[in-house]
């Protein structure tokens, strides 16, 4: 038998190998792998969306500086975003946690209280799940269930030619809080009686531990009866995110670099650490803003909306995914965001 | 602040302590914590039924003696035990997976095999989910959604006075087949050249390796018109699940011992390890069978099915949960079974 590892593929690579098979048996299932969330039909007027993600100590967080409130308040948050990410209402939360003999019973308490604050707060409700231990370390998994009005529902497949891109918030920053977190854990560990002075990243720093998931965006677009025509999260970076919207219309893109949204602060950092801050926008993830395309002729209703940005617009060519730089020269855009296998 | 280790708790009690600050802020939620999986009304005629396992390599299953295509099985078929266990009906699963860089992509695509030939085999629909890294080890986290006719939902908590208790199929098997994976595993790595023989065993392996949930069993429930005043599948051994629907009930229970299905390849194996089989019955965990309680004038609708043994009733009062014994004497039953955090 031959031993593939699994780098060769990368992670979507591997999802697309081993969900090939996948047999579908009721014709409730509107939409299995491949969006933000599963789709599942049902007798009224909404859709019912499922969907998990797995956060695993090591890999997607660090606990030398990730407080378990926090940790949980995310674990959540993340989730919910793949439900707004399909223009839907999050409703119910289901948790699994494994955890080895080296936590105590009150850090998971306050990981949970992070988690319930999240639900309290996106008014969704915990109903249950599974504890149990594992060999080493911290594993959260959750899974969130949502409905969306079925004439509003919104997958990454829908864009059209000369649809306007829009992001919401700002970019980036959740790379630039990490940047900061990390250099500050080679700090500490070089001298523990040092204490860091992070006062100044405030704003990097809780987009990367504390990130809040774009409910309003979706009611700001029912409020405006838009439709978006086609809708996703950005948690791999915002390349990788165009990229997933033009594939999956077989449409191209062009953005433009000096209409893309990025905080104050994050440049800031970007300068310290010298790396373009638009390289922390289009490659950093974990950001959790809301990337969407919409019609030409909703412009006049989202133009002023502040919390919106709009980047670019939609190409019939699919081979198409480009940048038009401040210089105004002509990048490609290629995911080289978060692979959670490399 | 004070550091409570897990051990000192266990898995029910912490499970009590960090969901106790639960609070629901939908009223479609009819039932969060606390049974074999939450529920949730909708506007139809069924409840929808959500439930999560999470298995854990070194904790849940050593690969060294668990082909992946049977753990792929098994991660799917115990989760679909747990809608059964609601007498439902599952629908969907949503898969997450954490892999260590030792895993290959054939290994995962085994994996993948056995989940999808569970889906087939219980007509359920895989709807994606999410494939990412983990440090060291395996991590399947399955979540299954299914739907159950709102006058037929069966909780653990419904028993009443007079009660028959019931459960199908035999109990011990699984834990039987662990001991022997076990034994063969000191074998094999005392002496590699040496192939085990397990011909013997083949039941008592099958039932530790690929369970299956008893869909058959909710279906013959339906076919003859009766619906279980309470339901729990075993998972954790028979002790522990009669006592879960005594305390949800705040009933008691007394069960024979003689009553207690025990398949001949189990008692062997526990001839073989000098223990009683009737402790790998109570306590062994890992059956999948179903426990449920019936009223006493459904006794003739069930008596002459092959599937299930009455093995014995429901008491007034809620101190009591005793097995009477072959020889006669009075045991009182009590949670050995597998504590997940111990």
């Amino acid at each position: 038998m031959s031993k593939t590892p699994l780098t060769e593929l990368g992670e979507f690579g591997l999802i697309d190998r081993l969900t090939k098979n996948i047999k579908h048996y009721h014709k409730e299932t509107l939409k299995g792998v491949g969006d933000d969330t599963a789709v599942i039909g049902t007798d009224g007027e909404q859709n019912t969306l499922l969907t998990k993600d797995l956060l695993m100590e090591g890999v997607h967080f660090n606990l030398m500086y990730t407080p378990f409130k926090h940790l949980g308040y995310k674990s959540i948050a993340v989730n919910l975003s793949d439900i707004y990410a399909m223009n839907g209402k999050p409703t119910h939360v289901i948790i699994g946690i494994a955890v080895s003999s080296k936590f105590t019973v009150e850090a998971l308490e306050e990981l949970y209280e992070g988690m319930l604050l999240a639900c309290e707060k996106y008014q969704v409700d915990m109903v249950g799940g599974d504890t149990t231990s594992s060999k080493s370390g911290l594993c959260i998994s959750v899974t969130a269930m949502g409905k969306v009005q079925k004439d509003r529902i919104a997958y990454r497949s829908g864009a059209q030619d000369g649809d306007l891109i829009c992001v919401s918030g700002d970019l980036g920053a959740a790379y630039a809080g990490l940047l900061i977190l990390e250099r500050e854990k080679e700090v500490f560990k070089a001298n523990p009686d040092m204490q860091p002075d992070i006062s100044n990243y405030n704003y990097v720093l809780e987009r990367q531990l504390k990130p809040e998931p774009r409910k309003d965006i979706v009611e700001m677009l029912e409020g405006l009866n838009i439709i978006p025509t086609s809708l996703i999260d950005v948690s791999d970076g915002l390349a990788s995110e165009i990229l997933h919207i033009a594939r999956s219309s077989a449409k191209g893109a062009v953005i433009y670099e000096d209409k893309i949204p990025v905080d104050m602060q994050t440049a800031g950092v970007a300068h310290e650490f010298k790396i373009d801050p638009t390289t922390f926008a289009l490659n950093g993830g974990e950001d959790y803003e809301l990337l969407f395309t919409i019609r030409q002729s909703d412009y006049e209703k989202i133009k002023d909306v502040a919390s919106v940005s709009i980047i670019g617009h939609i190409t019939e060519n699919p081979a198409q995914a480009d940048m038009v730089s401040s210089s105004g020269s002509i990048v490609e855009l290629k995911a080289q965001g978060w692979d959670a296998l490399k």
